[in-house]
């Protein structure tokens, strides 16, 4: 595949915030689509082009609104009207860029400003030269309102031009249909509006598109309707030079936002005209001011500025933390995170693991306050986390592997793609077996506890989390009487290549830190808040489940290094045969040892399909010496394909950890490729959530080593050698500093009020407000 | 619009027989997709092409499986999974039309072996050069199957081919999704199968695709499976002359065919994965020769010869009948025609007045045994009859404006689209107000009993609805004390131009007409037939209701005609405004009246939108005289836009009965281009089944001067200086006879057993088998 993709333009303010298309293919439609999505956390779209290609996906989502198609599906995120499709017709002849010919095309998404800007010459099959300049952006500052803006300017020629524009509400996801047909109306010949209600979880979506056309001579315009659509004609006649231009602001809400959740549907209705009544009086650049506004309040307190031999470097980052602003739902905290973001329908919206190991580090560092929110989403949903217990014969709260709105529990689908040999669909068992996500749910919990010491949280929130997921695993545990130990059998890891798994090590020792630190805070807790504590206490049987648990947690069984070193994945992976993974391993797309061995020969090889024993050494770093990780780094390293996107940070992050800067570094890259590189296909069912998070993780804790260990800021920075220095921002425990890692050293910029203390290269320091540099100190 | 057809091709025994697209443009897709729609009463499929482009509409209707989305839609037929899309890549190129260029481009339906066959050169960007054939066809011989056939030959040149083909589960009805997303399954790695089931319904739908690729060299292939697709991938290398073949052969079954109905879910995929195993050894070919067989009986009952100075004559009236053998499902009583047949979304597969007034004489008249299913449907949707008059407080059998499945009842939506004025949906008030149904079923009723003496019919079905009806309208007319009359007040008739209308001419005497039958024919049956009488005494209380009933029968308000002979439309008709209508009556598109006038302001002037007096005057023609024939045609003709496709037939048919021949042929070439004319849009929402009915009708009826006139067959024939000869072929009570009426004079061909009484131009014969001959005998 020829890579069409552009990250070297813009200069200046520009510079490095660029991300740009430079040809278009009709093939590789969904890259794009995906790469350069819009959004603000409530909702967002995926950026398919005005004018309509076979292939093209359109996609809106809005958070939360998760609809089940009927019940042999799973809920998901409906994906809504649409109204970023424009019709246009030059001389009755619909406007594609397949027909004719265009030059100097770009589309360039701006990562500070949010905002898609396309731009091109069209030549038609009659020669006929025009010049069109489509952009967009959905606001960061109003959370309801998309923007498109079109302009067509005809140079030394003039022509009939029809523009087709409105709300469409015949989107489906794949086929399955969220929404009733709803109804549709026009107020003042102008605000055409669309209302629809999802057909199971009664969420009624209201939308309102408003024009405004702008052209020297007459325009004729009306509206019309037809299934499941409304929308508006303009037909005029433009000349030589003569530019036409289309304002097109829309807003969506629902009767799932917090503001509008009491009134009826007529009152939204009434609400969301409003809104755009007074909305489209200010015109697409007004608004995008407002925008850009809020995204540069954002942009300022994360940005991170890398000083690398390759610019991609910067980019990369930038790419990652626009990409989790957009998805992440930071206005309501029922709602978390969706696996690609709004930019698909890839996973169906629903939260993972992804979340609390791989993006919330990135908020719970820079942004708490959201990843406050996220966490109390699990929180929130903690009926549906009893509720899938309760079904599997547990006690405690064992959260859903997919999980979606609050109440509904275990999501995973139950059917697969087919198996190539027997033609049937396969069983898809991680809803079922792959536990470790209630550990990784705690485990979130106790991270953002350490670095934000929000003790609110916790006591709301986060204590009981602790309890409840350390009951869940106590219930789980499977008593071995012989050698009086506790085991996990018949699980899934991290690493999915291996079904129906004993004593997985990540399992297993993440189900025994999460009992052991339950304890923990259940004797802090005795000792510090007995009101929490008691409250907890009714409600969990919290001193009758303690003590047990404290009875059982020597006893659970932790698979150990061997005399290599080595801690076995599970209790069968060493016995596997051993193959030359060499072929896999420089794959150009993942999962390519499928096209020689099926799931079950598989399962017969040491090959690991993504970081599994590593992601646990950096996870419970504090545990484990320096020389097991080594050994172990390089033990996994060479079995792991990283077949999952999920995989290439932990492994590069660990590689700074064991010193293999260089392997780091080209971890990284590939990490940052998984979505902005030449692959044209790889982001097709959306971008991915957990490798973004993944490359700040690179970046912060990586490279910049920064760590939170046993409660204290630790920062043990390692840099790559094309890497000149990094600056990030960060808040340790509400105080804001900003960590500057260079070849001569380190500098601390502490912004806050308060005096905080840091690790740095293993030497303890007190920093006072103000800055502090290593080479000045030292 | 330029058009784009041609309907010149053929010679020889493909003489009129061929309905070509000359060139292709994604503009007027809906043009072709419709009016090449294939189809054999079980099934229909628009004829989209292979390869997708923007605004295609792809269908695949299956008779009678109508689902009903949700509660907030009426029932309608599900678009179900499509087979029809078949990806090509060349040279990693998805294949499209619109890419490089094409030459010798003809997409040829053949109305006698309903195959459609696409030919063309293709030259790619890089100027590789294709020789394309692509054809398809749904069988009439086996009710389940649809095969196509692709050919690519690469012309001086090789190239990569990949081919993607399979079932595809997420068709839509403009958005709303009919069914489950199923379950998909490929055996022998060759035969790929989906089942779904409709939502609401719960009828099983079976698909099968099993494909068959030949070229020279060697062929990679395998399946995937992604949501609600199932589907084959083929990668070749073709080489300079090396044609590669691929041929689909698929079929659908579903829980509602007659055959399967005992079946469980998992039967009905063992019997049609059976049929498919058996079916694709055959191959295209094979399959298609037992196809055209299959027609080739059916057209020897039907076909009409016409020698004309234009040969579009004798394709129009071919074009009419072969469309309505796709869409009339002759297979089974429990179904009945959609207005568009199978070859459009549009009216939802709903029937309407449409079946028995404008389609039913072709089947009365030719193939008895499909009109007699067609009235049985009626027959069998009586529940829904007496639903629907209980729901509006009457008795009886009241209609369904639009009727679906048997027990469905009214299923007229509630809205349709936007007021202009007010930007509101507007109400559709045919499914309430439209009475006149009611009638014109039991007009079809009388009709074929009439022609085909069906005792065994009218004892089971017949003498029930003509009962049946004539109760529901006693029920409905309204008592004036004052003059002592019945009215029937605030209705629509077929003038759909005027809502809320009083004592509406057609209406009233059809009710009179309806009234009056059922007295007749009780009395009959009180003579001939107390068997059935009593049953039907004690299922409808004849006795009652009959003598009920002839007390009103002649108080029943008709409109009577005037001092100049004019019946009045209605009781206001005559008092509105009289403007030049002169534009309207030369419109390039229908309804151009609403350009300049709201339907309120339509309301107050004299103006009809269809046949509506003048239908009276045909069906009930023994009741009006010739004087008042002709001034009402004249008077109505003048003032009627026929902005309905129902509308010209009828006016050509009386028409031909004022000795307006030359109007006549007139109004027959504006109804055959209805759907076979140069406007490339106004087939788009399907075809018009009751227009193609009706050329039937004028070539019949009007031309060919066929009536049934009190139980009697008459021929008087009225021939246009256009046309030379017609031989349509008829059956009347079960006797064959070709009817040929020329410039010279009529022959007659009796090929049956029995003497048939006949009246020619007002003679009466006795003819004996055999041939005569009006310019020999006389």
């Amino acid at each position: 595949m020829k890579n069409m993709m552009d990250y070297g333009r813009g200069t200046g303010e520009v510079k490095n915030w660029l991300v740009s298309e430079a040809t278009f293919n009709t093939q590789y439609q969904g890259k794009c689509e995906a790469v350069f999505c819009l959004g603000n956390g409530y909702m967002g779209i995926r950026s398919a082009t005005e004018e309509s290609y076979t292939g093209q996906v359109r996609n809106c989502f809005v958070a939360g609104t998760f609809n089940r198609f009927d019940e042999s599906e799973v809920t998901e995120l409906p994906n809504t009207a649409d109204v970023t499709a424009i019709d246009i017709y030059i001389d009755n002849e619909l406007f594609s860029l397949e027909k004719g010919r265009y030059d100097q095309y770009h589309r360039t998404l701006n990562l500070k400003t949010g905002e898609l800007e396309r731009t091109f010459n069209w030549t038609n099959r009659e020669g006929k030269l025009f010049r069109f300049r489509f952009s967009r952006f959905v606001s960061m500052n109003d959370l309801h309102l998309i923007a498109l803006k079109v302009t067509i300017t005809p140079v030394n020629c003039e022509a009939d031009i029809r523009i087709i524009s409105g709300i469409n509400g015949r989107m489906t996801n794949s086929g399955s249909q969220h929404f009733q047909e709803g109804v549709r109306r026009v107020f003042d010949k102008r605000h055409i509006q669309m209302v629809q209600k999802t057909i199971q979880s009664d969420i009624y979506f209201v939308h309102h598109s408003t024009h405004t056309l702008e052209c020297h001579g007459e325009v004729s315009s009306g509206f019309e309707m037809d299934r499941r659509r409304v929308y508006m004609i303009y037909d005029l006649h433009a000349g030589d030079g003569g530019t036409v231009t289309l304002e097109k602001i829309s807003n969506v809400h629902t009767s799932r936002d917090r503001e509008t959740e009491q009134l009826d549907p007529e009152g939204l209705k009434n609400h969301s005209l409003s809104h755009i009544r007074i909305q489209s009086q200010s015109g697409y650049d007004e608004l995008l001011k407002d925008s850009i506004r809020a995204w540069a309040r954002l942009w300022s307190d994360i940005d991170i500025v890398i000083e690398s031999e390759n610019g991609f470097d910067q980019l990369a980052i930038r790419f990652a933390q626009y990409h989790l602003l957009v998805m992440t739902p930071k206005h309501d905290p029922r709602f978390s995170i969706g696996a690609k973001g709004f930019s698909g329908e890839g996973y169906k919206g629903h939260t993972f693991w992804d979340t609390e190991i791989f993006v919330l580090p990135f908020f719970t560092f820079s942004l708490p306050d959201i990843a406050r929110s996220l966490l109390e989403y699990r929180y929130l949903s903690l009926s549906g986390a009893h509720e899938k217990a309760k079904v599997n014969g547990f006690r405690g709260a064992m959260y859903p592997w997919e999980s979606a709105w609050l109440d509904d529990g275990e999501v995973t689908p139950l059917w697969g793609v087919a198996d190539v040999i027997t033609g049937k669909a396969m069983q898809i068992r991680t809803g079922v077996n792959e536990l470790h996500i209630t550990s990784d749910v705690a485990f979130g919990v106790w991270q953002y506890y350490l670095v934000t010491g929000d003790e609110d949280f916790m006591k709301h929130h986060g204590y009981e989390i602790f309890f409840d997921t350390a009951i869940f695993w106590g219930s789980r545990l499977e008593y071995n009487e012989q050698s009086d130990t506790y085991h996990i059998n018949n699980v899934i890891g991290p690493d999915e290549y291996k079904e129906h798994i004993n004593d997985d090590a990540f399992t297993n020792h993440m189900a025994h830190w999460c009992i052991e630190n339950a304890i923990y805070y259940y004797d802090q807790l005795k000792e510090k808040d007995a009101a929490t504590l008691n409250r907890l206490n009714k409600k969990l049987a919290l001193d009758h489940e303690m003590k047990a648990l404290t009875g059982v947690l020597n006893k659970i069984y932790r698979p150990q290094p061997d005399q290599e070193s080595i801690i076995p994945q599970n209790d069968s992976y060493m016995k596997k045969k051993i193959i030359d993974l060499s072929k896999y391993k420089s794959q150009q797309q993942v999962a390519s040892i499928f096209k020689d061995y099926n799931i079950d020969q598989i399962n017969e090889i040491q090959v690991t399909k993504q970081a599994s024993v590593v992601m646990l050494l950096y996870l419970l770093e504090h545990k484990f010496t320096h020389e097991i990780k080594r050994a172990n780094f390089h033990f996994y390293e060479s079995r792991t394909l990283h077949d999952s996107s999920l995989s290439l940070s932990s492994h590069a992050v660990l590689a700074c950890d064991v010193e293999q800067i260089d392997l780091a570094y080209k971890l990284f890259r590939t990490a940052s490729e998984i979505d902005l590189g030449p692959n044209m296909k790889s982001s097709n069912e959306g971008v991915h959530a957990a490798s973004l998070g993944g490359i700040w993780q690179i970046i912060a804790c990586g490279f910049g080593g920064l760590r939170m260990v046993g409660g204290k800021l630790r920062i043990n920075p390692t840099l790559p050698r094309q890497i000149k220095s990094i600056m990030y921002p960060i808040i340790w425990k509400g105080n804001p500093l900003e960590v500057t890692v260079s070849k001569e050293g380190i500098s601390i910029n502490n912004k806050g009020d308060e005096t905080v203390e840091i690790t740095i290269l293993d030497k303890e320091y007190r920093m006072k407000p103000g800055r502090w540099d290593s080479h000045k100190t030292s």
